[in-house]
């Protein structure tokens, strides 16, 4: 298959990591492909904050999920906000910053790397702020979990075949 | 550079078209992309409308744009839209379908279509529903046109630098 619809048809969410540590370069790499996403405007309302180096912070956050167990073995963070001071549409920046994110996704799965988007971390959303000491200005849409997968991984979650999914 | 992600930094909205129609097969493809976007709770909230038999509805479609000229040249649009029935948190859906929009311009550009993600449609989402008959629990998120590019393009947008959505 191309590998652009591999990578998007092979790609599932990664529970269970090794311990390796996120090389630099890669990190960057995930973020400059998050960056590249298309955005209304060309407003580009993403930001992007990495938690790997302080370990004990990544655990803070970890324990701000109903998934501590498994998100505190991974090996790195990164949180992703919309920044509301370059917000025109509430609607059309949350899309563009799913946009990014999903290209995130995709540059990680090229590079070897397993990731998995959480979204329930955001029950919690006031906390994780004062952890971060995060800007008024910035909100949190998600947190990525980045590390190399562990050996046995579940399989990609079932999905509504494609005539549902189609309108006629 | 490795294809996932020559595919993500070189991707650019395509805003002038070649006449020719975009093969059946292609366009399965494109939507079979987008439904392979993860989503919170596996949702799966996105549903999609393809118009391309009924130029004259395009056509229609292309009136309701401050684009009009080139939209209506674009032999093919994608509708895309938030199944309201499905969704369980507005904004986290809404970043899943901007995750699956994302699928479907990467697929479109490594099978050679060029695409635009229209926002600026939505100013007349109420005309749009209108001729397209859309039953009350689809909301429109997004227009896609797509196409094979034209010779002369456009480059990319300008990009903020990495370091300015990189918080330190």
């Amino acid at each position: 298959m191309e590998p652009v619809l591999s990578a998007i048809k092979s790609r599932r969410s990664i529970r269970a990591y090794q311990p390796d540590l996120v090389p630099l370069d890669d990190i960057m790499t995930l973020l400059d492909a998050a960056r590249w996403a298309p955005s209304g405007k060309n407003g580009q309302p993403w930001r992007f904050a990495v938690i790997q180096e302080d370990q004990q912070l990544k655990s803070r956050i970890a324990n701000l999920t109903a998934y501590r167990k498994w998100v505190d073995q991974a090996p790195c963070l990164v949180v992703v906000f919309l920044d509301k001071s370059l917000m025109y549409d509430r609607q059309k920046d949350t899309l563009a910053i799913g946009a990014s994110i999903q290209n995130l996704l995709l540059a990680a799965q090229s590079r070897g790397l397993g990731t998995c988007w959480l979204g329930e971390i955001l029950n919690h959303e006031d906390q994780v702020r004062q952890l971060l000491a995060v800007p008024d200005h910035l909100e949190i849409l998600a947190v990525i979990t980045v590390g190399y997968p562990a050996a046995t991984q579940a399989p990609t979650r079932r999905r509504d075949i494609l005539e549902n999914v189609v309108l006629r």
